[in-house]
């Protein structure tokens, strides 16, 4: 993942543009993908889709002649959607362009102007204090006009029709954890999950934000209906604690499941309430939808003060942060797959456990099987799936799904007939 | 309000009596009454109105013939509704008819017997302690007999029949916080509110407690049905945090109303669960009404020393806290007046708010409207009412009607057409 | 109960056999008990009625010629359920049917192979380490065939057919607070309720552990839809500090009675959510009955180290536990004999005590009565019994039941028609 993040991160993306057919490019090495493009000017609910945007160079040259400031050497320096421009100004007219961040003088920060047509250039708050006085060169040879916004998807057929959502976005030029992380995570996701024999379809979106999704869900209403639950995958591969944000409902199987897998991880983690800001989860959660979607992340975005700058770099992730995140993924999804409510046989009293081997023949221990077989046989009535069984008996998935196969061996659970 | 309070101060007053009358009078310099002269006798639920009570002079002349308590220095010195007697006594024989405060020397407590006809004065445990042996003549020239309780109201009306409940007690004599501060409080309440135009009606009652309160809902019980809510009005002057004590249901619209306002004061205040004992709450929330009124103080009756004695008194209050009290019932009536259910016009997805003007166009400041905006935005789904949503975005409420305003003028929200 | 518990503790109990039948000799001499002989082989739900298991002796006879175990001395020296044999074998074959605790040296443990044909002995870990080499000879001179199991109840009769459950199980040998404590509990439990004109009736049980009260269920499976709830006894005797394990509902009668009991027992107390494992709340509990069943103990089987082992003896309980813990036991069967749903006659505002001398008449006093009847004519409203009024008022049940009786008296208060 490490590697791929590493190809992608010098590519300058933003929600249109070449950038982002190249990064797919790159993401189908991995795994295919079925491509969308949507012409600019498309409707999408109250939105349209935007000019199509690409830069050859973009660059201002100092009163001494030399390039003070070069998209060539990080694409952060040029205002997202910067329009085309020619202009030789002064240093007063040229600042009122520029963005800084005066607390982190060092670090180049990621501004953007979608919807409102304008030019700017971003850097270092200390490059921009020893700017001299004269004349400025400002040069932005790039496109802005109508084209078309790409997004791409790939499908892992379940048994069931019925879908969960994995969704990335790709607008984000050279940063890595916030949205980069993500889509790493997400191609790796689908390429361990089209080895197996999956219950649920698995949908793996990589899109723009907020554009991307609603041109998605605009043209994906009557889907949505059969899609179970979803998660937003982003801000992956810090060193930080992992981070889950609930969907709007709160109690969806999606939550549980997620809460369920920090909850047994071992490690400190933290748990937010929605809240309407933040990622495509916004637009998943809006009231006339109100999907099952939340979101596993590790730091939160805005939550790290790299964030949206140049310090959100290759050195701020690592591949063990990106291995321990997708692993916590395919547990959730382990969960999604394998969370049966079971009946058992024997609803009045125990069944005899000794008479079939599954009880220590003597003595006092009580090994933790043991104690989850006897919770399993309680709990199973039909009103609890593996999940419900699992958080009331403090034990990990993993030990409850084992322990009830093997009573579904010996007979002693047997599918719910409603399922 | 203090000199209202100061002026209103001395008169004594009762369950009956002139000295109520004279308070009325008083209050109607500031707002007009509507007056209810109840004859004795009269039955209303479980109760009757009793006889009228009125003291011209009440003393006891001791052996050295001078006056050793007076009336007419403190009207606490004399039991409530202590019928007339002219008698000489040993000190012994007195003592049986005397009330102090054996851990507060210095202070006369209040004490009354309304409903049991009796005789006896109050006064401070260290003038008791240095009484002297011999003769004592009592003299209480007061009247007990066939008459009349007074009681008032004001209703400032607004363009629904639905009303608001504001009530005090004025059975008080001389104390300022209980009683006495609340009065003045609904007073120049009923004066600020009829300045505006009102969604609710608002009736602002006063009435001895208990008894009063419960005559106006025999007489007024078909009413009831049409009342939204109510508070209680006392113990609203004394430098203490503010107290706010629930309803029976406890979960009604001032309920939450209230401690919205009170957690969003920026100052420790207290929540207490509704308990059948403390003012007339107890017979608006008596089961057969179970209205939803609540009552919000400062330092709630019985929770300071000087509640019910002679250290209540001018010093005990003071005009700042009563107009912070003031200042609250304000805020929570203007949460009642506006407390509107909106529906987003845009349920699937997030509207466009850049091409409206509504958002940053630069920048990664999410100012804390631009929060509130995507949170009505996401739940104004019908379910919520703009309190509600305030609760959840965690900001006041003030602010929040603000921005749904605005984004009622974007044609972004419209008012639920089942309100 | 303390003679009770010493004059039983020597005998050799087991899930069948003559220890149990002299142990209910012993306990008609308290109660009388209506006995069922159980064939071995009956069958109970998934389960069968073992063998019938006696023993005449069983010792060891070490390398010198003396008895270095020996069933006479500590009946516990037994495997529970041992097979007959006589044999002489080598110290490493022996030491493969001998059971110690390594970490408590000085104790001999409890061990059973009920269901799974075995020989065993069990000796304290300081013996067992100081045998010395050489042959030994084991002889098992006991019977484990064909017969009966016994179990034993007694019905006190009330004014309903409702039954209140109270069971405990006689299947452990020389073992004081596992088992024993809740044995002499529940006999003079029944000897004490005998005594009264009850409204429910109570059902005492004696049986075995698990295959015991599997039994009595499979035989009783009708009469358990009139059962109101039950609790299991034992654990009554040691010096801890009361725990109360909830039934799998978690919120029935005899839950919040219990926890009432405990939190106005003014001692620290445990409350314990069910779990499915421990003692006959088990089958009770099962998903098929979901009885109303929870189990009061002092320390919970399990909780402390002479647990299941010789270390429970006459010692480890005391007499003055076992009195506080059935007083607790009382004090919940009080409850439920009392929990009455009363309606106030005056639902409209309060009715007025005073006239009828039910309130204090001058001063400030609200004595703890006062409060407690404020509370249930305000909540006394058909939706809440005495048990619920007592937990929102804060007060002792049976202080709240005393004032409602004087209510009742005064014809403020009646009981509910739906009752």
């Amino acid at each position: 993942m490490y590697d791929l993040l590493s190809e992608l991160f010098p590519i300058c993306r933003s929600i249109t543009g070449d950038g982002v057919r190249e990064s797919y490019d790159i993401i189908e090495r991995v795994i295919s993908l079925c491509r969308t493009e949507v012409a600019t000017g498309t409707k999408a609910f109250d939105w349209a889709v935007p000019k199509e945007w690409n830069v050859r160079e973009a660059y201002v040259i100092g009163p001494e002649g030399d390039r003070v400031i070069d998209f060539a050497n990080n694409n952060l320096h040029l205002l997202g959607y910067c329009k085309p421009i020619v202009e030789t100004m002064s240093l007063s007219k040229l600042k009122e362009h520029l963005y800084t961040l005066e607390d982190q003088p060092d670090v180049v920060p990621y501004r953007t102007s979608y919807y409102d047509e304008n030019w700017g250039f971003c850097l270092a708050h200390s490059q921009y204090a020893s700017l001299i006085e004269g004349d400025y060169k400002v040069v932005v040879d790039a496109t802005l006009e109508d084209g078309s916004m790409t997004y791409a998807e790939t499908l892992i057929e379940g048994r069931l029709d019925e879908e969960v959502l994995i969704t990335c976005y790709t607008c984000h030029p050279s940063m890595c954890n916030d949205s980069l992380s993500g889509v790493v995570v997400a191609t790796y996701l689908a390429d361990y999950l089209r080895q197996f024999d999956l219950k649920y379809s698995y949908r793996i979106l990589f899109a723009p934000e907020t554009i991307g999704s609603i041109t998605w869900l605009s043209r994906n209403e009557a889907r949505t209906d059969s899609i179970l639950c979803g998660l937003v995958v982003t801000c992956c591969g810090d060193s930080g604690k992992l981070t889950y944000k609930r969907s709007r409902r709160g109690d969806t199987v999606i939550d549980v499941a997620a809460e369920h897998v920090l909850r047994h991880s071992c490690k400190d983690y933290l748990i937010e309430d929605f809240f309407p800001y933040g990622s495509d989860e916004r637009q998943f959660c809006s009231p006339g939808f109100n999907m099952a979607v939340g979101s596993l992340m590790r730091t939160r975005y805005g939550a790290y003060k790299e964030y949206h700058s140049s310090g959100d770099d290759l050195s701020f992730v690592n591949a063990e942060s990106l291995g321990d995140t997708i692993q916590k993924y395919i547990e959730i999804i382990d969960i999604l797959e394998h969370n049966t409510t079971y009946v058992t046989t024997n609803p009045k009293c125990e069944p005899q456990l000794g008479k079939r081997g599954l009880y220590s023949k003597i003595g006092p221990t009580n090994p933790q099987s043991e104690l989850i077989m006897l919770w399993l046989l309680n709990l199973c009535d039909g009103e609890s799936s593996l999940l419900d069984i699992a958080e009331k008996a403090g034990s990990p998935f993993s030990s409850v799904r084992r322990v009830a196969d093997n009573l579904v061996k010996h007979g002693l659970l047997v599918k719910d007939d409603l399922e």
